[in-house]
């Protein structure tokens, strides 16, 4: 028989990983809960019309598509082969394929929103976990099948939900221990100096080059804008840009500089300095954890973006980014309802888990499964015990009875290989006695009190 | 444009719908937890190798399968061309599907113990609360995708395990506040009575037919089994078998009279009764809410199972099973590892969803999203009102702030739609005397507090 193993890119989470996962995705819900953001599921699977065309051409074809059922029915023959010479000729056949699994969050998010429309209270806060699924060439940290964690509101243009946004990764990753910087740029200050260098067609080429400053460098950013036909004044105008430095102020003062003659450059900057302000004030962040830095060479890829634009860095680590957002104009336009503006933000839970991983800042208790165990040491005792054990858990400790009488030299190891901290030992002399002995497995040592003190003794 | 659609057979939760499923899970993970189970996690695809041949002829036909990526790329042409000519033959081929979606958390589960067989600590105790995809015909209560909720306990073959998944059932039902009857069986009694009854072959017969008597009636189950070869004697003790009633011990005696000859018989009672004994003494089951029932009718249809075996019904609704399970011998011996036995239950959460609604037991709370909400009356109130729901928050409140200025009508409106019970109303006079007013949406009444005291005054 061959051995079973698992679909590439994919993974099992054992009993301690999704321990460590639980805790981040809890501290998020909990965090987004806090703001009055409201969960939203959505099935795995779409309509393939839902999804097709959505996520540009190279992500159609990463789309996994769902075979229908009762191809080979002999009554479905014809239809199959006709939607076998379509495949082959490059086009999808309903007869084939109709439904697909969820890609990211958002195009479900916007179907929903389109679906609902008239019965949503707007805006709409909602927030998302969800696995979505992506047919990508697996590689370290790229997987086939991982979790998107988001949230939006939609229905609102107010800069209030920017500020919101801003204070829930602080207190995420403050709450995570993860120190982070929490990077701002506004689409509107790149669309001026697209405007200032040749003319709006001109953001693309920009955007997309000065997105790569961090990786080839400002030579390579400068070539590779000169290769895409800007001129050498041009050129000039975005080094200039990319230099900004200092204090948040301070490159904001440069910015209102070089593109203040610009109507989009000072309503952009308006914004930014007021969600900085507003966020400073109010959310408590520390500069231990969180620290809010405007970044002018932020670009965030997808064209959708029209304000305001987010970017997570951890501190101290070598990892890319672990969240990003912004705000778009209209996430329900392409399922036919124009204007419903929003702004949405993501967390990358992968990378986050790499992260504290890495800074060891999951708390001890998430290794803890269950905390108490019992041990077997024949009928008698082990029914005493389960009384015990039943008064334990309906004080909410987590319990188990090793499920035999056997060697304390078994039960022991047992304890140890699934790290519980705590044995409680009822045999026939306790059972005599009335009494039990607690025993910390880590720290070796034990006592003996009455059966009636143990959850006492336990502090439950 | 078309107007967006789900795929027949898939739901979206909304917000409220969410919530309530979330207090179910939470409510049966947080029984599982404290009885010693460990959450395992397994992806949504698995290899089609591994689904397939695991569920019958009828089930294999309900697996989707995923469609390979590339099967119109110009190089992929001559597989996919041959995959098609097997595919219309009736033949799974590998170059047009070789993943499929989760069927359900049995096999996976199972695969993963073959998978790390070597590395587990046995007895391995697992929960899993995933989605799973069947292609069944959409109906009333039947989805395209639903949650299964499983724990299971694998490599013991003690008792202790049944009766510990049995407190499990009667705590969830508890404090769900379900009223039900936890049935019990075991089929080492229906063994026994198909070797009374012309031997261990009629044992599907046997079973296949008692399994219906709840809805066809004695007089259509006895034409059954006349139809399957039983003999007028066979079928007369079927009938007294089937006609055992009174309390659990009277039924018990009465079996003991009717098939206590047979030794599985006395060993399925002997099993039974330490059961009904051990949970009776340490479980704390009132008959408000669980009441442990010998049901010997009950027969549950999977083959695999081989000794005691558990059904749920909620007592004063039409519903059927809400639960179910029961001992296996062999988990894993399909993947190459024998002699894993087992003993696992399952929570139907859709039906229990459905109960509660009927029966109103989702406690209010489970409705509220947003706890209080600061009204936008201008730019210098709604400042000072974000520093007040900051800290609101930082004390556990789940706050919001209407995202624009808007006339009091509006804002009303907006609370009352998402159904919050709290307004913080803090206007200019209120900005200028260092108060504001807390109004309670639901009662109508209305107080003011200076800023100061606001926590204190919502009780945080």
């Amino acid at each position: 028989m061959a051995k079973p193993s698992l679909p590439s890119g994919t993974r099992d989470f054992s009993p301690d990983t999704v321990r460590k996962r639980t805790y981040i995705f809890d501290t998020i819900r909990k965090v987004f809960e806090l703001y009055g953001f409201q969960p939203l599921e959505t099935p795995a699977m779409e309509n393939l019309d839902t999804l097709m065309g959505k996520y540009g051409e190279e992500g159609d074809k990463l789309i996994f598509k769902i075979l229908n059922n009762g191809l080979n029915d002999p009554k479905n023959i014809d239809k199959a082969k006709a939607a076998f010479e379509n495949v082959l000729q490059g086009k999808n056949d309903k007869n084939l394929t109709e439904r697909a699994l969820r890609y990211d969050l958002t195009i479900p998010f916007a179907r929903y929103v389109a679906m609902n429309h008239g019965q949503l209270t707007l805006p709409f806060k909602r927030y998302q976990v969800q696995p979505v699924w992506r047919a990508d060439r697996p590689q370290k940290g790229r997987y086939r099948e991982f979790y998107q964690c988001d949230a939006d509101v939609v229905g609102s243009n107010s800069l209030l939900n920017e500020v919101e946004l801003t204070s829930i990764y602080a207190e995420v990753f403050q709450r995570l221990g993860i120190p982070v910087e929490i990077r701002l740029n506004n689409r509107k200050i790149l669309a001026a100096l697209a405007e200032h260098c040749g003319g709006p067609d001109k953001m693309t080429d920009i955007t997309t080059a000065i997105d790569k400053l961090d990786k080839i460098g400002l030579d390579k950013v400068k070539e590779e804008l000169a290769g895409r036909g800007l001129s050498s004044p041009q050129i000039s105008s975005i080094e200039q840009y990319l230099a900004v430095s200092g204090t948040n102020s301070e490159k904001l003062h440069q910015i209102e500089t070089l593109l203040g003659h610009l109507a989009p450059a000072r309503e952009g900057l308006k914004e930014l300095r007021y969600v900085l302000n507003l966020v400073d004030s109010g959310s408590g962040l520390t500069p231990q954890t969180s620290n809010l830095v405007c970044d002018f060479t932020l670009a965030r890829g997808l064209n959708y973006y029209t304000g305001i634009i987010f970017e997570i860095k951890a501190t101290g680590v070598q990892m890319g980014s672990i969240g990003g957002g912004g705000r778009y104009d209209d996430l329900t336009g392409l399922f036919g309802v124009p204007n419903v503006p929003g702004v949405g933000i993501s967390f990358g839970v992968d990378r986050i888990y790499d992260v504290m991983e890495e800074l060891q800042l999951f708390p001890a208790a998430v290794h803890t499964g269950t905390q108490v165990i019992f041990f077997n040491l024949g009928e008698e005792e082990s029914r005493a015990g389960y009384l015990l054990m039943q008064e334990l858990r309906g004080r909410g400790l987590r319990c188990e009875m090793y499920h035999e009488q056997a060697k304390f030299d078994k039960q022991f190891k047992y304890a140890d290989k699934k790290n519980i901290p705590v044995a409680v030992i009822l045999g026939s002399q306790e059972l005599e006695d009335g009494t039990c002995v607690i025993r910390h497995l880590r720290e070796g040592t034990q006592n003996t009190v009455a059966q009636k003190d143990l959850a006492h003794a336990l502090g439950v």
